[in-house]
């Protein structure tokens, strides 16, 4: 939870704001511009040593999908937070022998453990300006072709860079299209696990600490990146060897304080701070409230259908426990909009101030100015159907019918060629496709599925009005447009369920290679579901695709103006976070969170002891215990505190997918480990207050601590050459 | 509710610590003896000032009975809480003139309004050792023997004092009968109300802020002493003039910081700080969870009988605010004691340290470990009975059973020569006793005081054992002692309140003259209920004087012990709190409440702002946002806070009745008024912690500000020698 990017299913975001203090999550070529401010603030090497790719720290600054990691060992050696390894501790444990529970040392390389297949390693190694290749001749064009045009490039693009093999190459788009880039990443397929040290540690504080400070989690794990003998990247094998960087990064041995320069290089999965009042609007007053309705019910229907039966809550326990971190993230945004002054005004604000600007700026202004009203038209007509947009492709996103829809949209995407094929349905997607038709067992109960199934069929009745309802879906429901309710519904629901093989994985993998006529002939009842609506989901798929186009022509119109403007008044300009390698600067510092209360920005050992309760999720181990009344490690202590620090807060720009990015200080050694922001923070996504934003690091001197005089990882303080006991 | 002394009907309470830090309510003439600490803190008066109950600022420190007040005028008139001038308020509102919710300003003395007729303000003229006249010649009495001598000679000591009129006075036992002091204090029955902020200042945060920090309270609110022509105390009348005293506090016109001296005089009524481990063993198991839980359910009755009913819902208001305010003390005190490392254990190595002391004592030592060892058997024998004495009393005294056996029992006290009579049934008495049959109404719903009747009953039987039943009760209730419920109890409550006429106030104040004779005549149902039982609560309440006698003999023989103790290690030894006038002292900081957690000491108008919802208890007065948002008055602001303080935090050592203390700086001057605790402090009852215990305290630069600003209370000003706009 806490960092890690949220699966693209759970985001239903949508918006903007300019940068001010620290705030900004910059690209790495932005660096040198922003000479003065990081001197200013404390950075020692120089700004354009976090500009080049090719070098440390960046190129030893890794994406692990989902998280950041970084190597810190010239064999391979990966540093993350704990919750990004739990899946690869969680995928090798057994109820004998429970790796999240008791943690996990290896005592050698032989001993690491191989992480669960889908684990990856991906090392940047080009970021390429490919803005001329995708938008050049796009003008004139009108919506589905110029999205079309962009898709059908950047899918030529990707298919020549991954070409040579063991790659992942993907475009880019910064700035609502105004810039587009190819990253090329080398994809480590043998990725293991080295150490975590146990959930009472790793976890300590759970769901209940989640985004909050004080904190107490000792958020790190290693990872290993294993290549063939040949040095490239190969699937799993014994043979396999370390992979050996170029650089790596290096645990710092000096004492970090209050007011230090720290800086966290990683990849922000999404914000919103460039979005229209309008947009702002849409989602205080609509989306995330929706959002945070629906996942209550949807927790609820989870809890009532698995209810006495063990085998499914353990199904749906993973689910859970990301809806209930969903649920605080969107609860946390809301609640941050209402803390605020005005916040879809502050917005309205910055735009009428562009307006005014532009408005002296000559026939560029103008045209600038038009592009915003068209802009503000296209949103508009979004949001007309935004009922409409949320339930039904949610009724066609379950369980057993998301994975029907998925088979039969396979079959007719299989009979094109290649490149016209859509994402996720392209030979480069065929073992991920694979990979999730095999795992569904795992997280799938037929009647929790089918009592979530009419959760969302309900939704779609009550609040779709007549004008936007899909005929397709009302025809299968068997209910007439104006209708809020479907009597026969239950029947309906069992019928599907009970007439579909979907639940059988081999079923499932055999339909993969059936073809569309196959499909449509087959009188399984969630494949026929699938052919009933999937001509729907095509048909506003291509709506929402040349909506997709029109606005794709107005956005960069106003962020050109929006950089404009900013650099009319000497502000550079940071895109919004979209899963790139970018880089956050600022210093080590506590907050008010209100009137007479300070949040310090370190907390202690002595604050576990404090925490404990000896019940998860505060129950630290009895040998950690131990080791603090002991008072063991001194020569990990902070002076000011007295103590070891365990956390610390800084002011840094991050979001979700920072999770285990390195905490630089400013000479670029690492002195923490992002995972987490305050709950402040979490409208940061879309308005940065930097009197309450808090980005909270896990202190490397409590890691070393832990390795040092609990878990005893002495082969891994000497692989990255720091001193022990 | 906050720090105004609980009725003693919710005082279940039954215990003790040794001073360390600040820790102390220190009788006024110990204060020579901490000469050194006083200064060491920045008094700047001499300590023996604070020994003087004739001259400032002692003499000007009045109690209100259950709140604290002082004298800030020559004319009389007084300060103290908002809450404690509540009382006031609310008798003279009315629904087209709602002074609670508006404020009341005098702009006059004509203008001031008589406050309820039970009103008081209670001067402390003298204070006369009197352990010799109560304990003279008391050995070899046994247990009742004892009691009764103490009581006789208290309440020929309080007749002679109060012969001149216009007095009350009263013995105080100290140290549990080590000492007792004659107490007498000028009688003023002519209170009238000057001042009250709107409540959404005086009560701003309201229950939900209650024993919370950070803190926004503007808890003042301001009376006049009125006296008759002769200066004496009269009851009210439109001739009585302004009470002149003999002296009066100044409010401070200096700067008050972090780090500052400040002390509190007042009339804290109850601590607990030593007692046994024994005792508050018995505490954290039984008394207070009990009351814990009978105090939830107590709530839940009303709120489930009061459901539709709003004229009842009214009559249950204030019930249901004391409940709710008793309710979170006592699960604060609980919550202290778990978050302690072992209250019971800290208790018995204290009992333990002793005994290890005294066995080195030679005789006197044997003699004091063998009291201890008799009273450690007295107070277990107490314990055994706990049920039945916790819940046959409390059946025996519900809004009507209670009316019926005060009734009952004054017929019997009336019969006996005054001197003779039970206390609450003396001449002295009878105005009080009276006033209660007159207001029973305000507070008395038939139906609901069944249902809460009913609910006292089902306990008895439920927790009081076979052995310690009451056969009077168990009979009435037709049960045998060993049945867990009373089948027919629905129908026999409804007989007896069917069968009463004690709802109607003539009957009672008739019943009032009644002889014993006519009670047990009358075929009242709870005249016959009180008839039927006050034979065993006769029997009961002798046998617990007899115990009290035993403990009366012993106890004091405990506390010397530990005043030799504490002696021998140079520390001087405050008695337990007993409503007598108490000075504690300490300096104006914050906390930590937990691990990198700092609250501040001061709040500023800034957090009032960011409190505001605009709904109660969080509605603070448009004129008072819009001063805050113009910034007024500036000469009020604090430099290092760029704003007013509204509230300020002090480890001095307070409790219920300190309410409305004025708060001296060095000088002793007012600098702010106690008006609560922290939830941390509220276990300091019992254990202080001097990490934790912080009073709450409003700043008179606060006050100033909104008599200034806000509530024009500019005649206050003058006439307190302040400036203004």
């Amino acid at each position: 939870m806490h960092l890690r990017l949220l699966p693209a299913a759970l985001v239903v975001a949508v918006l903007s704001t300019a940068a001010s203090a620290d705030e900004g999550m910059w690209q790495p070529k932005q660096m040198p511009e922003l000479a003065a401010q990081l001197k200013a603030r404390g950075l020692q090497i120089a700004p354009e040593d976090l500009s080049n790719l090719a070098a440390k720290p960046l190129d030893a600054v890794i994406s692990l999908g989902g998280c950041t990691a970084s190597f810190v060992s010239p064999q391979g050696l990966v540093i993350t937070n704990h919750h990004c390894v739990y899946g690869a501790v969680a995928y090798n444990s057994t109820p004998e022998n429970d790796l999240l529970a008791n943690g996990f040392v290896a005592g050698s390389f032989a001993d690491e453990l191989p992480a669960d297949p889908n684990a990856r390693v991906y090392v940047t190694q080009a970021i390429t300006d490919v803005t001329d290749r995708i938008v050049e001749g796009l003008d004139g064009m009108d919506g589905k072709g110029r999205y079309d045009a962009i898709d059908a490039r950047s899918k030529a693009l990707v298919a020549q860079c991954e070409e040579p093999g063991g790659l992942r190459c993907n475009v880019y788009n910064f700035n609502g299209g105004l810039e587009f880039s190819l990253i090329r990443q080398l994809e480590i397929e043998d990725v293991r696990l080295v150490y975590a040290p146990p959930a009472s540690i790793g976890k300590y504080g759970g769901d209940e600490d989640n985004f909050e400070w004080p904190r107490h989690t000792g958020d790190w794990g290693f990872l290993r990146a294993y290549v063939g003998k040949d040095g490239k990247p190969a699937p799993y094998s014994k043979d396999n060897v370390p992979f050996e960087p170029e650089s790596w990064l290096t645990v710092s041995q000096e004492p970090l304080a209050a007011g230090d320069y720290v800086m966290v290089t990683g990849y922000p999965g999404r914000t919103n701070r460039y979005r229209l009042a309008s947009e702002v609007k849409d989602t205080i007053d609509y989306g995330y409230p929706e959002s945070v309705a629906y996942f209550k019910d949807y927790l609820s229907t989870i809890e009532r259908t698995t209810a006495g039966d063990k085998a499914a809550a353990l199904k749906y326990a993973s689910t859970v426990a990301g809806i209930n971190n969903a649920l605080k993230l969107y609860q946390g945004q809301l609640d941050g909009f209402a803390q605020m002054d005005d916040p879809v005004g502050m917005k309205r604000a910055r735009e009428d101030a562009l307006k005014a600007w532009l408005a002296q700026r000559g026939a560029e202004g103008k045209a600038q100015v038009e592009a915003l009203a068209d802009l503000e038209r296209e949103l508009a007509a979004d949001e007309a159907t935004r009922e409409r947009d949320r339930w039904f492709p949610s009724v066609a996103s379950g369980g057993l019918t998301g994975t029907a829809v998925s088979l039969y949209r396979n079959a007719i995407e299989q009979a094109k060629p290649d490149a016209e094929r859509e994402s996720g349905y392209q030979e480069r997607d065929a073992a991920r496709l694979e990979g999730r038709m095999k795992s569904m067992d795992k997280r799938y109960d037929a009647n929790v599925d089918k009592a979530l199934m009419k959760l969302r069929i309900e939704r779609y009745l009550a609040q779709v009005p007549a004008e936007h309802r899909v005929p397709e879906l009302d025809r299968w429901l068997g209910v007439g447009t104006g209708d809020k309710s479907a009597p026969g519904l239950d029947a309906k629901l069992d019928a599907l369920y009970a007439g579909s093989r979907l639940g059988d994985e081999a079923v499932r993998l055999q339909l993969l290679e059936a073809d569309r006529a196959a499909i449509e002939a087959s009188d399984d009842s969630a494949l026929q579901f699938a052919v009933q609506v999937v001509p729907a989901l095509l048909r506003l798929e291509d709506e929402g695709e040349a909506r997709s186009g029109r606005i794709s022509a107005l956005r960069p119109q106003f962020m050109q103006a929006m950089i404009d403007f900013n650099a009319s008044q000497g502000k550079p300009v940071y895109p919004d976070a979209n899963s790139s390698l970018r880089i956050t600067f600022g210093t080590v510092r506590g907050y008010s969170p209100r009137d007479a209360v300070q949040m310090e920005p370190f907390t202690t050992l002595a604050g576990i002891v404090e925490k404990d309760t000896g019940v998860e999720p505060f129950d630290a181990p009895k040998a950690e215990l131990e080791a603090i009344a002991a008072g063991k490690g001194a020569q990990y202590r902070m002076e000011s505190l007295g103590d070891v620090p365990v956390n610390f807060l800084s002011d840094v720009d991050t979001t979700g997918g920072n999770s285990g990015s390195p905490t630089l200080n400013g000479k670029g050694e690492i002195v923490g480990l992002l995972f987490d922001g305050n709950y402040e923070s979490l409208s940061a996504d879309w308005i940065f207050n930097p009197d309450l934003t808090r980005s909270i690091h896990v202190d490397t001197r409590y890691m070393r601590w832990v390795m040092d005089e609990i878990d005893h990882a002495e082969r891994l303080l000497e692989e990255m050459g720091l001193p022990h006991d």
